[in-house]
């Protein structure tokens, strides 16, 4: 049977939910309209409540990875030191952009799949001087790992001169986080992924702390500049012309998420993580990550068949679309998606196209149908 | 979990496939534009190619019910009679057409959920006087099953006087059916079945000797006549206003089926009705069709289980829809469709549905997961 149908269960971009979608295909609104001042202020505020800040909200026309460039560049002069937790592509991704922007990182690296040590944060900080931020994930991606960001910054809060800069770009819209009180100063995330909207965008908080940092730091960005764009955002505008249409997607998508309830949509996310593995364990394949995270799992290809395959299969057989490794994981592992616009069905879905793509890849040292039956039981219990 | 995605596994409407729905979104046409004719005649042409037919095909605003009245009221004159095969629900909706047009109807009373026997079917023709058409389901909806077609064409074929009227709503798209070739004359079709269109469109064949027909017969129908339809769609044209960006939906989906490949089609959904059925088996429930269709699989509700329960789990608990029995059948049987936009996950999906709402109804006398394993080996053998 040839594909029919295309189904995307990466970790970003994820399921775009048909309501969203609709309200992506409304007419443009012109960026300096009171229209679109209206949704983009509002925008702020559900951004607000969703992300658990009290303080400044940006929205940007990039992807995540611009936020992530905005916060290094904004809030660090050249010279100052950052301690980076590298526990996989995107912690290496803040070191990269640490070098990039004369930023002299202090790295703790951490085994990817493994969980940074918050003791070893708060060392890090302490033992170093000049160390005005620590830049981490909240998520790692790549590996599928959570960090704790909740127990980094209890350490980190009461240093007045280090902030707290969390890449929560798969985490929020997955977990409730109440940032502000988690002391996470500024925390940032994208548009395509749990916030169930396409690429484009991507958000960050910045509170007092951060505010200040703002003020005594020597602009050196051009499109990235947060000074501008807080004055700019404040009245509803933007320093440059955004991505009307998916601003207005996005406030689509957060709705859903304040109906739905935040709270609820971290229950559901943790079923439908904890269903994803118990159904991987239920075929004998093995979790990559040792604490693994509620909106992608990624899982150890077994012996003999390369990650790689298993994705193109799925792909080319199956027209569904999970991610593989990336760097040196690459075809040791894969990775399933279940963050934003999920349900039981859809991880199901993800566990059979794995079931039988490795059938299909000649690896049967399972009895077919076993990671649904696993899972099918969590829902149950679930309720 | 509530339900976040809402699924539609109903014989009808069925799922509408995003290519289809971008086409119904586009900007409306006049009906009377020369881009419309253009849409309309190639819709017709493709409708020819999908039907098996190279005699006329038109194109009616209405259910499928508007195109079966149709047949009953310009093909036959009041007094004629017709033998009518009632094996369910839309059996006996040609009944009470005929009954409505003054048509004398000839019964032949099938047990729901059972096939109609040709050879009886021929000699009802052969032993009744005035005996005009034959009305029949190539699909009988209601209960799942498939009338042999073919076979009662054979039958009647060289019978100048008689038209063969088959309703092919669940049969067109599902299965690869040369209706000229069978010796169908008038075949009858819907949108929202198989050709993944949403209601509001029948379509009707006729071939020469429907045409004939439709000469000799005196007219007594206003919005559903044949004979005023044959003269405008002949030109692109219709005799009222036609939904048209449902017909410009329709060109979409029907391009979809031949780009696809009819006879693939037909694979398809043969592969995806076999796995559903040998799911059902695997879990002990029984299926309520001696000669189960290809477009939908209607189940018989478990000993205990109300089936209207099922639906009602299915649909509250996890968003799914999937439909119950109708007349008499209603608690008795639940049926799930597996006809047009669906493929091997969809099916899997239905599978899941029904063992999650039974173990929630209580009903817990087989193996979580059974279903899915069984349907999954189909597919791994089916390629």
């Amino acid at each position: 049977m040839k594909p029919i149908k295309r189904r995307l269960l990466t970790p970003g971009p994820t399921m775009v939910p048909e309501r969203v979608l609709e309200a992506l295909s409304r007419p443009t609104l012109y960026h300096r309209s009171p229209e679109f001042k209206e949704v983009f202020l509002q925008t702020r505020e559900l951004l607000k409540e969703v992300m658990g800040v009290k303080g400044e909200v940006l929205i940007l026309t990039s992807s995540g990875t611009g936020a992530m460039e905005a916060a290094v560049s904004n809030l660090f002069n050249p010279g100052d030191s950052a301690v980076v937790v590298v526990g996989g592509k995107f912690g290496q991704r803040w070191e990269e952009l640490c070098r990039t922007f004369k930023v002299n990182p202090i790295v703790i690296n951490v085994e990817w799949g493994k969980s940074v040590n918050p003791e070893e944060v708060k060392r890090a900080v302490e033992e170093n001087k000049g160390v005005k931020g620590v830049l981490v994930q909240i998520c790692e991606t790549s590996t599928g790992t959570v960090h704790d960001v909740k127990a980094i910054g209890e350490a980190v809060k009461e240093l007045d001169d280090v902030l707290l800069i969390a890449d929560g770009i798969t985490a929020y819209g997955v977990y409730n986080i109440p940032s502000d009180e988690w002391g996470i100063d500024v925390a940032i995330t994208g548009s395509q992924k749990a916030l169930m909207t396409p690429p484009g965008l991507a958000v960050i908080t910045l509170n007092h702390k951060a505010l200040k940092r703002l003020e005594e730091v020597k602009e050196r960005a051009y499109y990235f500049n947060l000074k501008k764009e807080v004055k700019q955002q404040q009245k509803g505008q933007t320093a440059y012309t955004t991505a009307t249409n998916l601003v207005v997607a996005l406030n689509e998508a957060l709705k859903m998420i304040v109906e739905e309830g935040i709270e609820e949509v971290a229950k559901r996310h943790s079923l439908l993580a904890e269903a994803t593995r118990e159904g991987i364990k239920a075929i004998g394949l093995k979790l990559f990550s040792e604490k693994p995270a509620n909106g992608v799992t990624a899982i150890l290809s077994p012996k003999g068949i390369d990650g790689q395959e298993v994705v193109k299969v799925a792909r080319q057989e199956f027209g569904i679309t999970i991610a593989g490794g990336q760097e040196h994981l690459k075809g040791k592992i894969f990775r399933l998606s279940h963050m934003g616009y999920v349900d039981q069905f859809d991880v199901l879905t993800a566990l059979e196209v794995v079931e039988l793509s490795l059938y299909k890849l000649g690896y049967r040292e399972f009895k077919l149908g076993d990671s649904v039956r696993a899972a099918m039981e969590v829902f149950l219990k679930g309720g």
